[in-house]
């Protein structure tokens, strides 16, 4: 056994050991295999204490009101998130880092604080947050799934810990990564596969695939994510969740640890994922009153927007069913279809959207990925020794498009692209103010509405079937996105289209992998987009959607 | 003469033709250097019709009043600017389109719109605006200093521009840049050298030297510049007039030609020049109601936020005397002693600022500047044979700071200086913040202040005199600056300081070039500056520093 291989082993026996034994279960994979269902949070609520299932169904926001009303205390609000996180990591392989010990602390702390005070620290007060591995605690390792980075504890806490922490959440976990958050799966030679909340023969999805196996499992009410293609949105769609990509520059960055931190053509952004729609805007509001912006240069002083004189109006929204590359699988058309009508039932308009730039977009987004060839993560996994992941070896193909050499870009190229991303965005802005002329009242749409995924999910190990055509371009666009669950998989409904012929190479194989045995029962979200720095606007519609979704469904059940 | 010296002198040719034949005079140079003083200004106000000296006098702010009230028509106003423009380029060489014509037809119409509507088309109804010659008109050419530009008439509109006519300016002239706006000086082979309004022996200043020159001859009342590295700031100060340089993002430059497009780790800001502190306001604000954020993804929708408040307190001022590299000239160290006097006679505080990153800063700057080499500028000038000038050699020089390989960088030695950007700017934040333990209220400092320039100005053709040591930390930090003249050069007690020991090499030129006699009764300008985005801040603080310094004058005067 080689050197890194030994450096994993040691690694996965420390975090191991700060499961309490009395949570630990050897054989609970194969217990859970064994039972007739494939969620995980059921299996979880059938061998947990019911005590503890009624704190972990709640939402953050119905935490944090019952904490503050010490209908419950922060201390049994933790120690049931961590009992249950301790479980969905036995199952899953979600978390990197555990520190229950140092959470059951805070949570004292903090109703003592109540005790003495009367007050709440903030609005998060008890409210146990999880952390993608990026966040810094300081004593904490951050690994990002590199080898290399194994053993190194963080001196620094990233700004939004301290945020968050100030209004009085509590952190006890840190979720996995694939090597370099690259990858829209969550594997790494750091911690292996993170498997997938709601059915464990689907990927957890990525780079957020630890958030998003936890959250699914119901072992966090919130989490934090980063999104540089999708990684927030993809394992919050592939576990039926909430989540919130905000744009560049809303939420704080500073301090939280990334691979290509000088890349700043297409950046990451850091925001929230939850069962619960409310939650994220719990987050994100609470984060934009902190005022980050006097300590992170990069966020903009942008107070919150009220937005709710939303609700007074029909809305305008844009229907993009595909991108006229990759047609999405049946149940997404169903899904996307089915809000239009429940949308229009309302009295809301919708317009037909397509922005005829896309295909640039997503290669350019691929070369903006690729710029460096791939040679930063190459370089740090040498310092291991550890080997190469298939993702990288995908990517590499990828970035290639339109390239004879596989080597870093020029620094003029670079500038190609970064006039090419402008000149996106500047058309997608152009293509939305022209959407005033499709409307009754002539005024542009409010959002979007479009597929997160072209698939329900792809399997543990089928990255290869993975496809970002609904991700990237929001991010290249720096759009304002939510990912917002709206139905299951019903393979007595969703029939493979025989008809349907494929566009291209990439759709006859999303195309060829449909099956409704393989996907039934797995969740189907859709994405809602606003434009650049409109969270409060895309959380809003977001909400507007969903309440006339439900609506509907009871108009329909009734 | 080879074919690019046809194609420049075909340029002048027909840019000359512009102008109305009653005003071209021949012998204006020869006429103007035979007066026994050196302001522009004062000239054209002896050779022009005192019916015209009334209107451009005037500030924007006044003009705009004024045509409002229908004291003034906007005709008689465009009239005024456009015949001393006409004279003040004879002179200065400051203008390189001219449309006159057209501007004259679009001041007609406004006045007509006035008299039908009773209403006023917006805040700048009948201003003129001079646009730097970035600044895109339809049919107009925008050479930027580039003999292979010439010919090329813009199609588009800069966005900017759109925005200001939509308000009622009215655009006449468009003003001389060095090639590709990449020096402190203002000359290139399209247009030869912009001398400076307050004294021909000297530089106008650069980049938007022409804009300096035009303003500082009062033949444009408010003008549009562009600053990478002072270029707003550089021709205010050395004109004696203010300048704003707003934050990347608070104005647009959508459809702005610029060189280095896709080069956004130091990005160009667009912002105004003015004889008034109250224009640059009335500028910035007006384009800021324009919510341009609906067409430019760059711009962030930050609305207007009056910051008129400030003045029921106590200000709290850092004062960089000097950066300890460079020390400024007598005349600019006593303009911000005077300033400090003025602050604290009226109840304001100083507290010292110094910040230590401020060489590294530099020399990333340099980095950043000369990325490619430039190499883009070395392609652009081969295109028509005219040869590389001066500045750009200096320029080459400076950027080969520290790297041994006269090269353009590799894309991953350009995230470094991202990364290293990114430090700088969390460094500053930090220390901004801890300025809260130097004050007495233990809150942070309002504002900065320190020098513009080391030097009142730099001679024509003295370029490598030129030191950037004021200008450029705050291009890369993104603040919000404002540039305030506050006294001139008084031979009588500027006097060198004999037993000063220089601190390097660059100190020592600096300190050599000082003269009393030299740089007499040049203006001294001090600069102002804030935090990213806080545009509204840092020009109401000037203007309460602007107040404060008249007050302790008319006190000190009786």
């Amino acid at each position: 056994m080689g050197n890194w291989q030994e450096k994993v082993a040691q690694k996965k026996r420390t975090t191991f050991e700060k499961i309490p034994k009395a949570w630990v279960q050897d054989q609970i994979l194969t217990d859970f295999r064994d039972r007739p269902y494939s969620q995980v949070s059921t299996y979880l609520d059938e061998v947990l204490p019911e005590s503890e299932n009624e704190i972990t169904k709640l939402t953050a926001c119905q935490i944090a009101t019952k904490v503050a009303r010490r209908e419950l205390t922060s201390s049994d609000v933790c120690y049931a998130f961590c009992h249950r996180a301790a479980l969905a990591h036995q199952i899953l392989n979600c978390c990197v880092e555990i520190f229950f010990e140092s959470a059951l602390e805070r949570a004292k702390e903090l109703d003592r604080i109540l005790e003495q005070t009367g007050e709440v620290v903030g609005p998060l007060h008890g409210v146990p947050i999880s952390l993608k591995d990026q966040v810094n605690l300081p004593g904490i390792e951050t690994t990002i799934g590199y080898v290399s980075y194994i053993g190194e504890k963080s001196q620094k806490k990233s700004l939004l810990a301290k945020a968050l922490e100030e209004k009085g959440a509590i952190f006890y976990v840190k979720t996995a990564v694939p090597t370099a958050m690259l990858a829209s799966e969550t594997v790494s030679n750091v911690h292996g596969i993170t498997l997938n909340a709601v059915n464990i023969e689907f990927s957890s999805g990525g780079s957020s695939g630890g958030e998003g196996a936890l959250i699914g499992a119901r072992g966090s009410p919130l989490g934090v994510g980063t999104d540089i293609g999708g990684s927030i949105r993809i394992p919050a769609a592939f576990q039926g969740l909430y989540g919130l990509r905000p744009s560049n520059g809303r939420i704080p960055y500073m301090d939280v640890t990334n691979s290509y931190a000088g890349q700043e053509i297409i950046q990451s952004v850091i925001g929230p994922l939850s069962a619960s729609l409310e939650d994220l805007q719990l987050f994100t509001k609470t984060v934009v009153d902190s005022h980050t912006w006097d300590e992170d240069p990069k966020v903009v002083p942008i107070p919150w927007r009220d937005q709710s004189s939303l609700r007074q109006r029909k809305l305008r929204i844009g229907l993009m069913l595909w991108d006229k590359l990759v047609m999405p699988h049946p149940p997404v058309i169903r899904a996307l279809k089915e809000t239009c009508q429940s949308l229009l039932k309302e009295g809301h308009e919708i317009v037909e959207w397509d922005f005829p730039l896309q295909k640039e977009l997503l290669e350019t987004a691929d070369q903006v990925y690729g710029a460096d060839f791939y040679q930063e993560v190459e370089e740090t996994l040498k310092l291991s020794g550890e080997p190469i992941l298939e993702y990288m070896n995908l990517a590499r193909k990828s970035c290639l498009n339109g390239r004879a050499d596989p080597q870093p870009l020029s620094i003029a190229e670079s500038w190609e692209l970064v006039k090419k991303k402008n000149f996106f965005r500047e058309q997608f802005f152009k293509k939305w103010n022209a959407s005033a002329a499709l409307t009754q009242e002539g005024e542009p749409i409010d959002a979007i509405i479009c597929p997160v995924w072209p698939s329900a999910a792809f399997g543990a190990n089928e990255v290869k079937f993975g496809v970002e055509n609904y991700t990237v371009p929001f991010n290249m666009l720096d759009c304002a996105s939510v990912v917002l669950p709206v139905t299951y998989v019903d393979k007595a409904i969703d029939l493979p289209d025989a008809t349907y012929q494929p566009a291209n190479e990439l759709d006859a194989m999303q195309f060829g992998y449909y099956s409704a045995e393989k996907f039934d029962k797995m969740p189907i979200c859709i994405q809602v987009v606003c434009r650049r720095l409109e969270e409060e606007k895309v959380l809003t519609v977001a909400s507007i959607i969903q309440d006339a979704c439900r609506s509907f469904e009871e108009h329909t059940n009734n």
